[in-house]
């Protein structure tokens, strides 16, 4: 398992993690399998999306923001309830196809790291890539 | 990796694939494993959901009109800011287990490729099967 | 594949599965691999979240209700479309990292089987352990 460490920059935030997730399938000398992604996180998630224009990450942030809003009527006292929320909204783990020692992803894909709880130093995004 | 080809014909659609992801598993001639599907698009997801009424399809889909709106207060400029929202939402990754050469599902699960953004000829949806 | 039988005792209901699947994970023998988890139900889901603070729990629940309204303008006729938009969601499928014969979560994370049309006593999670 390898463990890519993540540092956000503010409340909400789309880290996109493409390049570094590629340094690692690559570095795991797999040519041909699958590669998992795991978020240990309850205030984060991951997830695949459109990375061209940054506008798109804007908008998934703030359509989130709109059905689940920062404060409202939440029982949980830490004032991160609605982070909590877009987490179990977007999930925690996300599979990869590997071939030729790379993720495969389509023509526009990005993948992303879900900050819904920052800014933080110490997060994780986990992976382990297996030869099939 | 195998390739389903898929042609949507609205704007938003759930396409039951459960006979064609059935049939490619068969085809892998795995008796015995995973079988990892994905969506190599930003507008488009892939759930498990009833297929037996498809109604639930239409309701699904309605659901997520009124939580994400085709429009409203976007900043990607290309009129689909909904779609790619709707994919974070939905996901583009999920699992099934094999036995005896076929994927399991329960009683009323069907698979549905979930198109947000079409109509459209050239959609695919990305499948291996693993042999464990 | 192993089965973990599940009881819920309210309509929507996030019970804490953390203890069952860590025990499935040990009881399989893997040390080194992949736990893979399935729902095979349409109006139930899987997720990771905080299982510290029952609040959070409840928070999900309760945002979900808001975001899917119980009733409401929906076509299917059993008076569970919102649990069925909740699945799909939520998602049914999740996959952990085994390390040491033991599953891989975050210092916060517990594992929940997420009930949207209960109280059932049949319910079932699906469970595969993958030595790599």
């Amino acid at each position: 398992m390898r463990i890519l460490r993540i540092e956000t920059r503010s409340r909400a935030e789309l880290v996109d993690v493409t390049a570094r997730v590629r340094e690692a399938v690559r570095a795991s000398g797999v040519e041909d399998g699958l590669c998992v992604l795991y978020v240990p996180h309850t205030t984060a998630g991951i997830c695949v999306n459109e990375c061209a224009d940054p506008d798109v990450a804007r908008d998934i942030l703030a359509a989130l923001g709109r059905l689940v809003p920062d404060s409202g009527d939440y029982r949980h006292e830490e004032g991160n309830a609605d982070a909590h929320v877009k987490a179990a909204l977007v999930g925690s783990s996300l599979q990869l196809l590997v071939e030729k020692g790379m993720p495969k992803l389509g023509r526009w894909q990005g993948i992303f790291f879900c900050e819904f709880d920052g800014p933080r130093g110490g997060r994780e995004l986990w992976l382990r890539v297996l030869q099939v």
